[in-house]
């Protein structure tokens, strides 16, 4: 939390890419809906920015198109005038030499005065290091009368070396403090419900170990397919889309050590040690502890090229090498075209000791689970051993159900880009990347595609669209003497469950 | 489990005292259950004994309207009639010198060759020497032909003093090993779940300590008061009816080691463990550890003596003093004529070490507590706390649930009386008290019940029916620094809030 916004000074949000799918979907419904809940600055300009010609009236109906659609509750009529006065629209390519100044005296004249400004790049990535530099030049990162920060939508570069070249151009005109990283995943109240779950509890934290903690699945199932998107993931692929970002954000908060204060530095160093402490996977053993897959059709999509070896579908088994969690498997999975959208994460505990009970050897106690629910249900579930009614000492497997549904109400949490956005204008930055965070998951992920692109790399496991991915991600937990397991994500469920 | 039934010995289960309440309310209805549910052995006989006059059918009669108003289900005129088929009914003094030998002879005429039989005492406590006495008499406890078991209903003794002397009365006719002095709450599903709770689950275990708990709170609130029972209740009161029994039993199971094995001997072996290691308070403390109540109103109760200082409510602090649980306070409580009917186990564990998030000092930060409810409804409840969604970082308690009705439908619990039954008629002694615990129990109450009655002892606290007791109770706690607790028995309550 650095400078609040005073009330007399107007506020900027510039949204580069303003007329694609990013801001009619996401960006513009979570503002909006900051907007209604009265969270933005009293004096505030949204001003989208593309190379589109556009005018102000035509930009406000594709937005307000996105708006209905999109923004997660009722509005009115009243509520979209009121918000769509502050909404404007510049037409033309920021990044070319010359133009850049166009959009600062825009802004200017609209400000007024001294202004805060939050510069959203909801741009392809190739397009970030020419608009930071068109910033530069336009004087538009000093802040001297106002902040001058900077949103980057994922991917930040694509293997190590251009993640850190990009860090570095954006650092000749900025500071890191100025980079605004954005996970969504981290902006979602599961994802953030973990560490207050963790830390604000005391009875978690004494079992969340090696000596109870048999090992961590974390899943981002997903039943859509490329959704013509193929232009951009094609090449990409999962471990790029999911793994690096995304799957290795949920690893950190799992596995992260209590930070001392709730604040961006603490917060940030805490992942960061979770990342460097994560074993590298060495490149001869990809074929056992790695997963790579293609749903069976991918290659038929539109877009896509006929001979793409693009993973769609992978699973790796990480260990984090520190005190905490030595010998303790961490699995994570992600794909496409899977039989249910589920994202989850679950923590499934080592067994009892010792079996007292007759009838019941250790080795056919189930163990105890907690699962944390992303999708399709925001939950916590607790699968614990109870005892059958109206036997002897009959055991049996039961669910104990926390939902955010039931606690606070069906439409309680807010999208993932609400909090976000909210943070960046806040000037908190805990849950957006720093640098040596992204750098630290490419250098882990770097060697894992190089490995699968090499001469000799394990093969690309074709999967059937609708079920459960590859047969060889089973064979990856069967080998570990594991089983891919379900949380109590739906209702109808039983946490911990085998999948299969 | 000692011997098993032959199917084609026959058992016979002697009720004395049957004409009393227990055995139309209780008894005859789990039995009757158990017949149901093809439990009983193939041949048995079920003998009622006392001394109003009657013939079969009356004593059938009686107790079909017991069966009629409280057998837990549905039943079918053929299934009764099938019962009662088994059932007769000897009418004597059996206590009366040379009477005794006529049950014996009518029993040896039904049996017709080798029999087990269980003798169920379910008369007043001041008949168990005569009818034990009478058994030996009439050479009924030999163990030649097959099993002889007696199941004495509480209270065993009145002090330590009755109890070793009863025990004594009844050894010099029977073993130990064929005694099985009943508790009816250790019949519980809920009870019994404690011990699976604990020991089948992996993670409960290593937070069950000193070093997690902050304290214990065991409650059993009536809404009722006398029933008409002044002339068992005046003069006994709620430590003797309560407390000796199923209070400390409670609290034996919470406070357990884990036995090596789930049998008779390991499990009441530390059970008296936990007995033992209670520390005694001392008598110039009962003012400040325990509060005696009783409702005013009490005194003018039919069969009730107009200055009676029979307490209806107790509530006492205890320690365990023993490794796992130097310090924590055990807090019992149980009175009549209170606002609710509810008994519940509350663990409430230690605040969080450090609060790391903003506007939150530990201090603030709600603890956890996990309440395992018995009455009303029987459940698990946790609450922990939780991130409020659209908030920075808010928290809020939040409880996750686990019920019996949800999990096993709503009519899966059995009567307590079921389960003991069959027990006794299976030979395991698991959950029947032995005399070192009912002795151990008397040891720790001799004191506290002396010391009310003694001239200075604390005063009789009145308090209002429809409450919470004595607000010298909340005092107690409040010295302590801490409060009655509810847990989330009842769907609309929040486990862990204050009671008041």
């Amino acid at each position: 939390m650095t400078q609040q916004t005073a009330a007399d000074k107007p506020t900027s949000i510039v949204i580069f890419g303003a007329s694609g799918d990013l801001t009619h979907r996401k960006l513009i419904p979570a503002v909006f809906n900051l907007f209604r809940k009265h969270r933005l600055p009293e004096k505030f300009f949204i001003i989208g920015s593309a190379r589109t010609p556009m005018d102000d009236d035509a930009f406000r109906k594709a937005l307000l198109d996105g708006v209905k659609q999109f923004a997660s509750y009722q509005y009115t009529d009243q509520e979209w005038e009121a918000f769509a006065s502050h909404l404007s629209y510049h037409a033309g390519d920021f990044t070319a030499e010359g133009e850049e100044h166009k959009l600062a005296q825009y802004l200017a004249e609209q400000e007024a005065g001294p202004a805060d400004r939050l510069y959203y790049l909801a741009t392809p990535p190739k397009f970030f290091p020419g608009i930071a530099a068109a910033l530069g030049r336009a004087n538009m990162l000093s802040e001297a009368e106002g902040f001058r920060r900077i949103v980057l939508e994922k991917p930040f570069g694509t293997d190590l070396k251009s993640a850190l070249a990009l860090s570095e151009q954006l650092h000749q005109v900025m500071s890191e403090q100025q980079i605004y990283r954005i996970d969504h995943y981290l902006g979602k109240e599961t994802v953030q419900n973990m560490l207050v779950f963790r830390f604000a509890n005391g009875i978690f934290e004494p079992i969340w170990n090696r000596n109870y903690v048999d090992h961590v699945q974390i899943s981002a199932l997903e039943q859509v397919g490329l959704e013509h998107r193929a232009g951009y993931y094609d090449g990409v692929g999962v471990v790029r889309d999911m793994f690096q970002n995304h799957m290795l954000a949920l690893l950190t908060l799992v596995a992260m050590e209590p930070p001392a204060s709730f604040n961006a530095t603490p917060l940030r160093n805490e992942r960061a040690k979770v990342l460097s402490a994560v074993r590298p996977i060495r490149p001869d053993r990809l074929g056992q502890e790695t997963v790579r897959g293609q749903y069976a059709g991918y290659r038929q999509e539109d877009g896509v090229a006929p001979d793409s070896q693009t993973p769609t579908y992978a699973a790796m088994r990480f260990y984090v090498d520190n005190w905490r969690w030595q010998g303790v498997p961490f699995f994570l999975r992600s794909g496409k075209k899977l039989k249910e959208k589920r994202t989850e994460i679950i923590i499934q505990f080592k067994k009892p000791p010792h079996a007292m009970f007759p009838d019941a050897a250790v080795d056919s106690m189930p163990a105890n689970v907690l699962a944390i629910c992303l999708t399709p249900d925001e939950g916590i579930h607790l699968r614990f051993d109870a005892k059958v009614p109206d036997t002897v000492a009959g055991m049996r497997p039961v669910d104990m159900d926390f939902t955010y549904a039931d606690a606070f109400g069906p439409r309680s949490i807010p999208e993932a880009y609400e909090r976000l956005l909210l943070d960046a204008l806040h000037g908190d930055q805990s849950l957006f990347n720093r640098n040596d965070q992204v750098e630290l998951a490419w250098q882990l992920l770097d060697p894992v595609i190089a490995g699968w692109e090499a001469p000799g790399g394990p093969p690309l496991a074709m999967y059937e669209p609708g079920g459960y991915g590859p047969d060889e991600a089973d064979e990856l937990m069967l080998r570990n003497g594991r089983a891919w397991l379900r949380g109590g994500c739906g209702k109808d469920l039983t946490t911990g469950a085998a999948e299969k």
